[in-house]
């Protein structure tokens, strides 16, 4: 913390100030300046609570510095982090981009089964699908539930697809981590700290959507909710942030990629359909997302976007999908990143066996 | 919803896009204007998925109208909402202004009492506390827990004063409902469903603070999910939005009174005290809020700010919370509004005996 | 400003930064903390330029901390400054409120006669209108250029009120200097630093206009950039910011008002018609902006809103206004604040003759 | 327009809506639905002025629609636009991308010639730097004005490389056409329309750059404004917005590239240097901008950043903007653009003689 004293604060002002300091037990550094003192203060463990300091005669401001990450920090680990998962090959974080695809939610089996056909044919490693919806409008679809997961757990059997779908409480977190692969928070609840405390001691890794209007530092403080429990298998997703701009549903914030990397090792990867709201948006920022470095998409595809339950706006048909891939793994080569090949038969095998034991 | 046509879009083209809007179960109105046409969608019950519309040749762009409220809304219920406590005099949404005080969070039963005493004695009729407290680090303070329930509980019977106090997850929800008269749903959770349904199912009234960047829609959206459960005694709280100002903690959108009271029935009140983040704006914005309308205030206070374990920034010293108060009452006098006063004992007789019950 | 090191920084890392800083021409203290070493960087002059110091080894973040205020500052200045007009008693920042009140645009002489006859008679001071409108669109009304200047210095003349009007480029400046009383900066040319100069050499008071997403700091070195060039008779103006919200056309910002007071000593109106950009908005907002400690008000009427050719949403009914007055002139009286009463005649004496001189 | 009626609004509220419309010389167009009514209006040449309309008794809402784009949008003319320059090949719009590059102010001719030599050989075709820098704080280094014009006129024919650089006033706009290849409108003056205007009557193509706060609509408008004065040769800019996040100075919006190019034919460029606003940030999201679509990039560089007279935090070095260089070509491939190679000689014969007659 530093407290930047006002230009015609007295000697006695700036020495109350670091007595002051001293007397809450943390360290007083004062530093004259030109025109003004400033009062760097240390020796505090966590955050300082400044209380009535900003009232203090001859105060012009206080500053908050110390940042609180532990956990999530390159500090403690200078590596990136890479995710796995039991039996698969796949991998988040590592050289191979993770393309994550699937409708908004899930509305049938034989739904679900046409789309993954389609999206494990054209690269994705993981399927997503809603089984619990967090809808604006109590009236709105709600999700499948349990019913919805067990119809993911077939997709893996079938298609060999890691499966990534959200909770979003106690008792939808632990179905869903007993069926899908990868728990998802969503942006609503990234500061709901219980379920960030309850993933962490879940089993299974978690996908952590950035909250609708979070900054960095509370981005990665929600992550370190999740790991202090124990997990440290995390990935971030940037999903766009609530601004006043009106020609997208939200400002999809790609700088905080190169960001994030900057101060933490844990993966992250992007959400253009929620990051934009419109289906044609989506493949130009898939392109720019993978070309600012980000280590995977999150893609929403449905076979019928017309008829689709909630987001149809923003789905992707199969087809553009596809185009969208072909553009995506060229650009990825250009960063030296991969989207692996998917094997003839289309199915990943050994995944469905392990991931869910 | 309503479809605005390109300016060269064909007669086949506005035909087409009204023939889809037919498909899918609606009524399709075709306006033409002097530079392009514009068509309207009725018939809808709840939200248009519009799925392609806006991908079809000849569409400019796709407005959605329908607001989704149905029983926040004045259109179901044209008068204003008051809010009654069993038991006890005091309301919310009369002519009475509800005054709400306390510390962030609860320390210790001394410190509570100290609290009470003070801010009862000026006039608050709500003692306010956290005993559950969403902290951006995990390693922050979190709360006494239900220890911090009991203290507030004798607060009650002590000073007579009404408790309102925030629930993070069903058990704390079930806690709260429990030992305190009113359950706070905080701004972190106003999109955490689950826990809006849940309090929607409790027998308490619900103090709903607005999320950090939530607009009108969603504030009111969040409150139908609570009473579509049975729930009707809701109270709105503003306590400050995200933006790029930087000279408050959050910018207090004062506008959002009136403009919920167009809207809705449901009483709504104001907090300043997060809303700026800073002590010496708490005075000025609390004078601010009664005269734009508010249905009351909610207010940290605290003997010592300077050893708060959470938020002693922004809590106001005792004295200065009396000066408040005397501000308070004559705005409140300027727009027929009162604020009832304390009888002699400090305590309103027969609260503690019922309320709890 | 200030250099955060990483937590793993090297000694000789640190030594590096400070070395780098010395070379730069600063001074260096080192600070060692529990966790990590800040550097705190002092003997500036101006702003630091950081250059590579970001980039060096070690480094984790660089604070800047320096604030550029120096003529708009209470740090020079500590008593509130009160603007004056020759000949005539009004003042803008002592105990009187300034009401300036008119339609967005002049569209008249009948049209501005009528209003400025109304909002006289209810106790505004200052008759606003525009003769150079700011418009999005260049094909909307843009105004009627010197003609309107013409007809307000008519209203001067008859009603003995003080002109407020916006200039918009050295030559309409150089006309409103002319004509009227005060030269208002509007929100989108708060950074035409040329125009801000040129104001600074005028001979009239300025109203400068808040920009739609101007910090603090911006707005107040925009002042600064007035009062460099010799004119210190500058009012700030809060006029609403841009945010997500989408229930008002702007957010108000109320805690400004305070945050402007304690850095500076320049007075501060408000505008909650642009701020609000609705009429039902208009009248709490004003209440709430007196409440909060403003230095007045500048309110938009029209005696026929339906049919103004521009703003006609936000335009107050005559009969609207009077209401307004009697509420704001209560809430003033509660902060020891006046708004003289009109004298019988209606017209101040002096003040035409005077003030255009 | 559309009107969107309360619930239980009445017949005769319907009604009077209605002819209240058609009073003002609109059509009105009644569309009940299942749950209330909706009213278009069409008719209007402009925009409508609404009003009292959403006064009336019986009213929700009033929902603006049409757009008033004209010169700026493809309606007009459906294919891009092609920007060029007497006498050179070079071209923004086209399948070329557009590289400008240079220090953010102009402080020598040592410093822009070693600069010049750089960015030239590395393949940009535009030299960018300012004679007049619009700068926050009156005190800070304002430009060397027309002696750093003639410094870029020297650059031009010395290195064959097209000048952009930025006009703040009438004054330094006439400079800049004469002795400039390309006007840029800065951020703050995006809707300085007076400026606009001027720029609108120059014979120079135009950069324009978003406003800080400006969406998308008022983004074209401000095109409009020049085009509608005859200059037909504008380029867009994005540079970021203004948002609550940090991490970066401002918020790089890269969906509004694809948003641009649906409703308009003008081309787009990004500025990753002001719109990240940090070194290490602009390289990955030059990646992004091209991937995305944009039709160029604008990069400041400068080869001694820490003593940078300006904006010395996001330059990047010389050796940076090479190997930005290496990456942007590889991606411009893969969406069929391309940067061409650059002549022996380093200069693109012709362009000095006649650009600047």
């Amino acid at each position: 913390m530093l407290i930047v004293m006002r230009a015609q604060a007295t000697e006695e002002q700036i020495r109350a100030v670091c007595e002051k300091v001293e007397s809450l037990g943390y360290r007083a550094h004062s530093m004259p300046g030109a025109q003004r003192t400033a009062i760097g203060i240390t020796g505090n463990r966590g955050e300082v609570e400044s209380g009535s300091l900003e009232e203090m005669p001859g105060v012009q401001e206080v500053i908050r510095v110390s940042k609180p990450y532990k956990l999530v920090s390159r500090d403690v680990k200078p590596d990136n982090s890479v995710i796995r998962f039991p039996g698969s090959p796949v991998t988040i974080g590592g050289a191979d981009l993770a393309i994550m695809a699937g409708p908004c939610g899930i509305e049938s089996l034989e739904q679900s089964f046409a789309i993954a056909e389609r999206v494990s044919r054209a690269g994705a490693q993981f399927f997503r699908g809603g089984a619990y919806k967090p809808r604006t409008s109590p009236y709105s679809f709600q999700g499948l539930g349990e019913e919805g997961l067990k119809i993911m757990a077939e997709i893996r059997d079938r298609f060999g697809m890691l499966i990534v779908t959200e909770a979003v409480d106690y008792e939808s977190l632990e179905l869903v981590e007993k069926y899908a692969d990868m728990i998802q928070i969503g942006a609503r609840n990234m500061q709901n700290f219980s379920l960030l405390k309850r993933a962490g001691r879940a089993r299974k890794p978690v996908l952590l959507k950035r909250g609708i209007a979070a900054t960095l530092e509370e981005f990665l403080m929600a992550a370190e909710y999740i790991m202090s429990e124990g997990n440290y298998n995390v990935v971030l997703c940037e999903r766009g942030v609530r601004t006043f701009a009106d020609h997208t549903r939200n400002t999809l914030d790609l700088s905080v990629v190169p960001a994030v990397q900057r101060l933490s090792h844990l993966p992250i990867v992007v959400d253009p359909s929620h990051g934009t709201g419109k289906r044609n948006k989506v493949t130009p920022l898939s392109r720019a997302a993978v070309a600012v470095g980000a280590d995977g998409l999150i893609i929403e595809v449905h076979n019928d976007p017309d008829r689709a339950l909630s987001d149809g706006m923003q789905s992707l048909y199969p087809d553009q999908f596809d185009a969208l891939m072909t553009q995506v793994r060229q650009i990825a080569a250009v960063l030296g990143r991969t989207i692996p090949d998917v094997p003839e038969s289309g199915v990943l095998t050994g995944v469905s066996r392990l991931s869910n034991s």
